[in-house]
């Protein structure tokens, strides 16, 4: 199982991602989209990378974006599960 | 434009989706399954029915289930339009 991370590790990985937010125990990132059909796009390519990596983002799906949180539930907080996968997300949108 | 609903036509619409929850503004149903990937498939059935009626619902994907939720924003409130594709999204779930 993947370990969570200390505050300090979580600062040194946001660095990773500057276009996410950090909350409390998640991260997220809003995607922008001017069709409704390229977020449902987006969505699905969001969905076969997190099979593949076997973890899974909660999404929402709104017209004009899609907004994709991440947090690894087995550890109760962020682990590389979340920012492996994030990293992965931001080359895909 | 699709006319906003009078209290008494939504309390008459909802009996034809008695699984939706009515909100203030809004129908919502939330649809389960046992693997993420049947809950993506169900969005790309949702989302096609959406582009067809052209109004597009908001969805919540986690592990589990996908939340629905309906509204006309141009009429600030519930229409035909919401209930007409409810009772269509009911019929892929």
């Amino acid at each position: 199982m993947a370990e969570r991370l200390s505050p300090e590790a979580i600062e040194e990985a946001m660095k990773r991602i500057p276009e996410w937010e950090l909350e409390e125990s998640s991260i997220s990132r809003t995607f922008e989209f001017e069709e409704y059909m390229d977020g449902i796009g987006f969505v699905n390519k969001v969905a076969a990378a997190a099979e593949e990596a076997n973890h899974h983002p909660d999404m929402e799906v709104r017209y004009g974006w899609v907004d994709v949180s991440l947090s690894t539930h087995d550890a109760e907080g962020l682990t590389d599960l979340d920012f492996d996968l994030a990293q992965k997300i931001d080359s895909l949108g």
